[in-house]
């Protein structure tokens, strides 16, 4: 029988979540239900590829209010929870969540605050409930970085990371290194395409960055750290003089999230090599592992938008196998 | 109980991948004999750290001749083929791997000809036997690419595939394209590194590349090439004059393995941008899967030696895992 999914959330990700599933993306998996911020929409048999190209508000069924009673009364067997990130509580996600998890409901998420907020207190009830929660799409879009280091990495350690992880501060870097501009017209170009939100605290200071590195820091290195133990520095104080300096000398001045090989997580504007694998321009991302035996191994690929559904649905598929509903998945 | 492990070949790999196992690196793993190109070593109880400090075959014990009667008698679970590369037969790996595959015995292998030469026939004997077949090694070092593809981008698609894929001739043409140096002059200094082989035809003239691509092609895409279908011309008619005049233009000439969204496999030397994150130097390796969804990744890494340990050690976990002797493994 076909695991049962919800997607909640119906934004960006949401919707195109939401297709995948319908049309079959993910063998094994029925999307039964999909909630946005207003309400809901179940339907046991199964949601059609033609329900969901409207409005789902408009659907015949459409409950207003949290879909948190099918999770409590046992309509789902899978959240895929979508809502947008919001600090500083992760809420109502973070409620979401545990209420899954608390029930034996498998998660997968792309959204950070509740994985960067409370990775200790879900990682434990995810043990002791024995529901997985799995959150690749949180951290580098569509780079595999949690599921890299679990199933292409093991038997190695990673000793310390080092990226840039965040598009947006990429992209007015990158602007200001090639064009010369200054950060604030880099800013305001950047928010008339649609890269830069109409508040860009969170992307331009750098917590955006703090959160996905906290993230990795946790769930790659296996620390235990918090959001007050990163060291973080925006970029909003970085000059067109200090980064037409770098570029003079073969550098770039880039966003960089690390944890030190003793555990340290700092994210400030640093000086990189332009023939570093990690200096990388426009909106990409690029994360480099250090590991043991392996040594460097850098990742570099679109660190937001729809690439993320490959780590979402990534993510679902793992939840199926492990659920046994995928047939002949492994080993072939 | 522990799988029983062979290791084949004792080279550079074979010592390292032995002594990891010896040490316990891989739960659920009992090294209990290693083989050489004279003759192997048989503990049932499994083989100390101690005994693989010296020469094997100074061990009490060592039978001279090969350990294919070890697969025929059941004598281990787990065959881990780290013989050299051979062309263009692909023995006596290939018969080694064949021996394991017919009769249930799983394979992780590093060596390139038969997976590269007998892709469809080997995998065809592991469908039917149930026997798993894992290579990860034999493609970009300790770069995860045959894993990733299977473990973490499910659900997406590679559309083509752009690669560095051989460290020999990058480390030649970067010290041709940053010390202005002739192909005979770096690939001389390359040699007396130790990075080029004394006969270093299958490097620089593209078949080492073109074996890799192959096997990409095959198991990350799906396709059914052979060694015939690919175009190949090596580097050795790369002149200092071409590389210097594409500096110039802000570009590099590197070696590049392709397959092309409509399936053809190419070998040749490319003028690359250098800002491309392809653009790597020394002998680093660095390949670019275009996916549907998630458009451009990039993997970065040592394309040889050591980092290859990791790749070899995450398929000898995988084995564990998929025959159930990893406790708690998955999931966590």
């Amino acid at each position: 029988m076909s695991l049962r999914a919800l997607v909640n959330g119906y934004g960006f990700l949401g919707r195109r979540v939401a297709r995948a599933l319908a049309s079959g993306k993910v063998p094994g998996v029925k999307l039964v239900a999909v909630a946005r911020s207003t309400g809901y929409i179940h339907r046991p048999g199964g949601l059609t590829l033609e329900e969901l190209e409207g409005d789902i508000a408009s659907l015949e069924g459409f409950v207003e209010g949290s879909p948190i009673s099918l999770l409590e009364d046992g309509k789902v067997d899978l959240l895929i929870e979508l809502t947008p990130t919001n600090l500083p509580t992760g809420e109502p996600a973070l409620t979401h969540i545990k209420t899954a998890l608390s029930r034996g409901i498998d998660v997968v998420t792309a959204n950070k605050a509740p994985i960067a907020l409370a990775y200790r207190e879900l990682t434990e009830l995810s043990r002791s409930t024995g529901a997985l929660l799995l959150f690749e799409g949180t951290v580098g879009g569509g780079i595999p970085l949690v599921s890299l280091r679990r199933f292409c990495l093991r038997g190695d350690e990673v000793l310390s990371i080092r990226g840039i992880l965040n598009g947006t501060t990429n992209y007015i870097l990158s602007r200001m290194h090639f064009e010369g501009l200054t950060f604030e017209l880099a800013l305001r170009e950047a928010q008339n395409l649609g890269i830069a939100e109409r508040d860009p605290t969170l992307d331009i200071e750098g917590y955006d960055t703090a959160l996905k590195l906290l993230i990795l820091a946790n769930s790659v290195m296996g620390l235990n750290r918090r959001l007050e133990d990163v060291r973080i520095t925006g970029i909003s104080r970085v000059t067109a003089d200090a980064v037409s300096l770098a570029k003079e000398a073969g550098l770039a001045v880039k966003l960089i999230g690390s944890v030190s090989p003793d555990g340290h997580l700092t994210v400030a504007p640093r000086l990189v090599k332009l023939n570093d694998p990690i200096c990388v321009h426009g909106t990409l991302n690029a994360v480099t592992f250090r590991l043991r035996t392996a040594g460097d191994l850098t990742l570099i690929g679109e660190g937001a938008g729809e690439p993320t559904v490959t780590s979402i649905l990534n993510d679902v598929w793992e939840v199926v196998t492990v659920r046994g509903r995928l047939t002949g998945a492994r080993g072939t």
